[in-house]
């Protein structure tokens, strides 16, 4: 199947994409396009720049998802609005660009064009991190519930949110975090940063300087979700028109 | 009015509370009943045990809420199916409990009886540490968006919950923050201890250790859902008998 298709899409947890690239990659026919849906694309774009040259490459990333895995937890529309990434290797020439554009206008994603190495410094910092500052918040609330249980009936939305990505699938997110780990790592770091200046102005009764910080931050957050929302909306009328 | 209340409730941010206890408490009649739904609890009982023993004093707070202020984000069935803690003061007796315990019922909420420095204790980890949490994660965007703007346009789900309650009001937050302010720094110190650990295993690349403790932390967020999922249930069925 692989040798005779136009295109083939790969989308399956990142280590075994690595796998796949070197296995399945060498198989398409002179010309195929081969386009993987990775979360993270530096590693994964390496593999495919070493396969052979008659193969058209191009990293992926859809950015949407969800936190359960499996078939069972297939979504129509699940990528309608969101900014669907590609990396297009050296091998892969402007009809196979196309193609991946044209797919991408067809499940009413947004197309943006990154270097793979970009590509990961910000999911990093804006995919990953969440993850794990989300565990993090379970870990501590594990912490205070060994003595105190009732913790969990106090836990109500901020919690709630705010750990949602903790339940996702451990396989998925242990391959990103490994094929990503600078970044991370630094993503991780720049995070501390944050909590620290947060920890100091508490920690000084610092009200004036505190409430500078939280307010530009949740100016930051509703600027984001206003320009979400525009996005949307303008996909609604572009469907309609 | 307040002379003449059976029962006055005060809902206002917690250093307004600590005032209109201290003007308006002393002119409840004798025995009329006092509570508040202040987010922090242990400085505001203080100032709840410093009035004159006419007054019976109940400290309160309903676990719920939502990322707007003001009357334009009033909810008909805010308060269904959430926990609502009690602090209920030495002035407070018997008929006093059961007037507030009635008013939770009339609500569909679910009672919990809590020593204030222990509510406080566990608000911090599971409510005030989400929230500062939430605001680093906006914080390390912002830093990251200062070089790479197109980071916003990659954020989505996770970076969409793990920093909604980063939009909440500043004002509120702060007197949160400031009425609470040993026990949110004790839990940002355990927090970071989460994150160091969490880092440690990423930065050594200990793949066995990083998935058992990921694989707890989403066992421990799957077990709270299902908990909850379960009180709503309850919850329902109380309303239908």
């Amino acid at each position: 199947a692989v040798a005779a298709a136009d295109l083939v899409i790969l989308a399956t947890p990142a280590r075994v994409l690595l796998r796949q690239i070197e296995t399945l990659g060498p198989r398409l026919r002179r010309g195929g396009v081969l386009l993987d849906l990775g979360s993270t694309k530096a590693a994964i774009c390496q593999a495919l720049d070493a396969l052979p040259p008659h193969v058209q490459a191009i990293g992926g990333h859809p950015m949407c998802g969800k936190e359960q895995a499996g078939l069972d937890a297939a979504e129509a529309g699940l990528y309608r609005g969101c900014t669907f990434v590609l990396c297009p290797r050296p091998s892969a020439g402007p009809e196979a660009l196309a193609l991946a554009l044209a797919l991408i206008r067809r499940i009413e994603a947004r197309p943006l064009l990154l270097d793979p190495d970009q590509h990961d410094r910000l999911v990093a910092s804006i995919s990953h991190l969440p993850y794990l500052a989300a565990c993090a918040l379970v870990g501590q609330a594990l912490t205070v519930a060994t003595e105190a249980p009732a913790v969990w009936e106090l836990a109500a939305g901020s919690f709630r949110d705010g750990t949602r990505v903790a339940a996702s699938d451990v396989t998925m997110l242990l391959d990103i975090l490994l094929t990503n780990q600078r970044a991370v790592l630094a993503a991780l770091d720049g995070y501390e940063m944050h909590l620290r200046r947060l920890r100091q102005l508490l920690a000084q009764g610092d009200e004036p300087a505190l409430r500078q910080l939280l307010t530009e931050m949740a100016q930051a957050r509703h600027a984001w979700a206003r320009a979400r929302a525009a996005h949307a909306t303008a996909g609604s009328s572009d469907r309609a028109g």
